[in-house]
């Protein structure tokens, strides 16, 4: 298996497309139609939502494969419905996988050495049990927190290495407060800015044919004006960039993201593509019976948005 | 329900115990007795792992009811066994909560709103499917990190006061590197004592009858110079230590996490306890047939060292 970032840009380069959907199932939203399938006639329970879940993103991502590439499943989604959220998760996981696909774990996980190393495993990795070597879940890559230090994400750095899968640091978010510790001067720069250094230095190891490394980095939409100094600071890391769509960012605020060669971001958008048939113009024109419609014209929409600023 | 910290203290007492049990499966280290239950004699998968671990969490619990009252599972351990893994992490609780337990999860959790309060209703709140309420992991507690900010925690804290739950934020954490960038000095102040102050702040709202907030605080014991500080600037958040034991910290260290009123801190140990056959003097005492006395004499000692500093 090749180095992920020259997976990656393969897959992007076969596609056309830069976008990653988002596979976040709010089970309110999901279509009826979706609910009412036969195989899936429980009454309400843990089992019934992840089951609903699963056939929704079976669906989605047959919808959407024509298409994107990267699929990026966010697991608070699925553990909100417990252990049978989780699986639906792995099987989405899986699907995603034999439609082939790259798959981004939303996972966000850290912690302390010995713990983040379980966590490596079971997420980019493999683990033995007895004489046999599992697989918990298939993702690609995951997203990972830097918050307790160097230490904490070295077992996901040789994890990934390893088994040529990625990471993405979680350097600046997309949400509202990101400034208020992200933003904080420390000795002359900002705190992001020194994890940007760090996640420079973390992929070092790791960089591909391309020029790219498997380590990344998440660089929220919403802040464009920080995002041309987080490029030149981490000029060899891919930037998965969040907030497009739902959370208010738009195609020019993420030209800067983009290296000279067209390379280097991966732009994720989730309810609005999901959920495309519940905005408008699709709200208008599909409505949720033409929820299929409404996924497919967003997901073109936003790929050829993102083709003009490139 | 009563407010967390009042729960919390009404175990302390009851048990005369401060000590939290974390329970940190690591497969090969679980005794060959556990493993070959005729229940189940399966071949090596991660169904078979997943159910090994419970049986092992099973009998640790059993064992340890009489001493201690709060046990703390970390989720990465789980997580190592994919979706069967996560079931056993979900039956564990439920297993520690009908022995009447406090079950803090060691999920370290944190994200953009939308998505923390979807991490915030998994674990210590609920979800709605239709017209019925189910509950995904039914935690009393779980560790959050705030590297995202105070909007990324209040779906956390929100959830946590209305359903007297709690949450412990990661302040500084115990492994080696935790101050690369928790230290960091930002305008005269190291980051983790400005979080310190926030997290001091996001509880003030949740303080029940003994004076504690259900907003909590993760302060690594192997860092006691900071301890004090902390103490000053979070007088009123529950402390939990881990570090204890494997990590290296001793019984001194911790001292300075409680409060004049011998309150204020739960303090974890998790191999140390649970694979005291594994280590002096048990070893030798004991080996791994004596397991269930090694660990019953290894929480036993740690409850007395703990007394000893009260």
């Amino acid at each position: 298996m090749e180095n992920f970032a020259d997976r990656l840009i393969a897959t992007i380069r076969s596609k056309n497309s830069c976008v990653v959907v988002g596979l976040d199932p709010y089970f309110k939203l999901i279509p009826d139609t979706v609910k009412q399938k036969p195989i899936i006639s429980h009454k309400p329970s843990l089992e019934y939502a992840a089951r609903v879940i699963l056939e929704f993103n079976l669906q989605v991502i047959d919808l959407i494969t024509p298409h994107v590439g990267i699929v990026k499943p966010q697991i608070a989604f699925y553990e909100l419905y417990g252990w049978w959220g989780v699986w639906a998760y792995a099987e989405t996981i899986k699907y995603a996988k034999h439609k082939g696909l790259i798959v981004i774990g939303d996972v966000k996980r850290g912690d302390v050495p010995s713990t983040a190393e379980a966590y490596a495993e079971a997420h980019i990795g493999e683990v033995r049990i007895d004489d046999i070597i599992e697989t918990a879940f298939a993702t690609d890559a995951i997203t990972v927190n830097p918050y307790l230090g160097t230490d904490s994400l070295l077992p996901f750095i040789q994890t990934a290495k390893k088994h040529n899968k990625g990471i993405f640091v979680l350097v600046k978010t997309s949400n509202p407060l990101s400034g208020e510790f992200q933003d904080l001067m420390c000795g002359g720069r900002k705190l992001h800015e020194i994890i940007a250094q760090k996640t420079h230095e973390w992929g070092r190891d790791l960089i591909g044919k391309e020029g790219y490394s498997a380590v990344g980095a998440v660089v929220g939409a919403t802040y464009s004006h920080e995002i041309e100094l987080l490029r030149e600071i981490m000029p060899s890391a891919y930037f998965l960039v969040p907030g497009y769509g739902a959370q208010g960012a738009t195609a020019k605020d993420i030209k800067y993201c983009f290296n000279p060669d067209g390379l280097g971001a991966i732009i994720n958008a989730s309810r609005s593509i999901l959920y495309a048939y519940n905005t408008s113009p699709w709200k208008e024109k599909y409505g949720v019976t033409g929820w299929k419609d409404a996924t497919r014209e967003a997901v073109i929409k936003m790929n050829e948005e993102i083709r003009n600023i490139l």
